[in-house]
């Protein structure tokens, strides 16, 4: 997934042609370094997110530290806009998540991410427009944002070492956002495009020439094991799922054995 | 999420007390900058993650600018091992998955990084160990590495903007991991532990305070129209989901406007 790009879908040479006009407005606030908001920006592209805020950065913004690491997420970068406070950021939004690992005893649902995207949603579904606010590097949200949103998110990530860089968490959250409406098959066996299964006439044809070598060499014995050990090899072939190309491989590995068996013997 | 510590769980002063022994092994090939080596060993931690493979790495390791990125990820940066090639990297693992968003026209099974997290388990489950190798930050994974992998995993993002940051790759992979086997349940309508959901007594009780005073004020007329409005007000209400607390703290609110009607006409 590092450094690589897609080639199994048709091509688009705009990187915003993946992006999603409904999508949630991103809201970093007091981020400290340029490179994080930069490569928040990639993550967020990465995402089909194009939307980010910034509240009161501690770097006048445009920051020419986000640029490199936003890989050319530039169409993310062009559209920042910065906010005075957090009231400011959010006005024309109608749910707030808040995202955050610490316990704020506070009366409010807590969300995993999954379950987050889920709910943003169901937002735009009925209308609304969601963002995701962030809190500073150092120490995350303040109790005066919070109170601001409508749903804390917390992914449970390992209760020892559980902060996450900033760009980190907001990939989380764009990936489940991309997740929650993505139709990709969860496993695709793909063939080369030149091949196809090998049908089961051709994977028997492959048994019944290998067992014929493998009797004519004497490996199949004593008879009463045959059965056995002719099972045996053929359940090993099944399991690998061989396609018609690598059966008349295999069937060439086969002669090619016995070829050099013969030469030798001679 | 971000620069925030969970203190919801009992606190672990070792960050490593989350980790899983039978995790997968992350393996990063030919690595190029000691930056996303420490962002990665970061985000494994995050995930309860510790075991990473250097195969190559273009600067000699260990490097001083891994620590960091890694932000306190130490029990990751002293785990690493350097090795010559990647057949020596993953001889003791038994299942190797290969990051990648490029078509390779192999036939391998392409999976999502949900799905691939899943046939990890199972792996292991089996008596497997799995590896997770990522390719060079500038190119990704070259074929011959690809073909020393069971499966390739790729993650469905933009396709106009596939490619990850490294950290960000293994960040996704380790997130997967831990999500298939978490139990914290999707939404958690936390209350404040000095408080509970407040009863239907309470409600209606509340209820029947802000009617009896907006009769009073002449707030609920034309009479005909007196139904609709109180439903309309008390659906408002339900939806809130408020606690006993709020229950309280609303018929202060109530009294207080109405002394201050009170004291204005007086």
């Amino acid at each position: 997934m590092a450094g690589t790009n897609s080639t199994r879908r048709p091509p688009k040479t705009d990187a915003a042609n993946g992006l999603d006009a409904h999508a949630p407005v991103i809201i970093l606030i007091e981020p400290q370094l340029g490179e994080n908001i930069g490569m928040a920006a990639r993550a967020m592209l990465n995402c089909g997110l194009s939307s980010m805020r910034l509240v009161k950065p501690v770097h006048p913004w445009p920051n020419e530290h986000a640029i490199k690491p936003s890989a050319g997420a530039q169409v993310v970068l062009d559209g920042i806009t910065v906010h005075e406070d957090t009231a400011a950021a959010i006005g024309d939004l109608s749910r707030i998540y808040a995202t955050t690992t610490r316990d704020r005893d506070m009366t409010k649902p807590v969300m995993t991410p999954r379950a987050a995207a889920a709910d943003m949603r169901r937002e735009i579904t009925e209308g609304g427009r969601p963002g995701v606010i962030f809190g500073r590097e150092a120490w995350g949200l303040n109790n005066d944002d919070v109170s601001l949103s409508d749903v804390l998110v917390s992914a449970p990530l390992n209760p020892g070492f559980s902060s996450l860089n900033l760009a980190q968490a907001v990939l989380l959250v764009g990936y489940e956002w991309l997740m929650a409406s993505d139709q990709t098959p969860a496993i695709d066996n793909r063939l080369s495009a030149d091949t196809r299964p090998a049908d089961k006439a051709e994977l028997i044809g492959m048994f019944e020439h290998l067992e014929a070598e493998l009797d004519d060499c004497g490996f199949l014995r004593p008879p009463e094991k045959r059965p056995t050990m002719i099972r045996n090899i053929r359940n090993m072939f099944q399991r690998a799922g061989l396609t018609e190309q690598e059966v008349r491989t295999f069937r060439g590995v086969i002669s090619g054995l016995v070829r050099t068996h013969e030469r030798k013997r001679d």
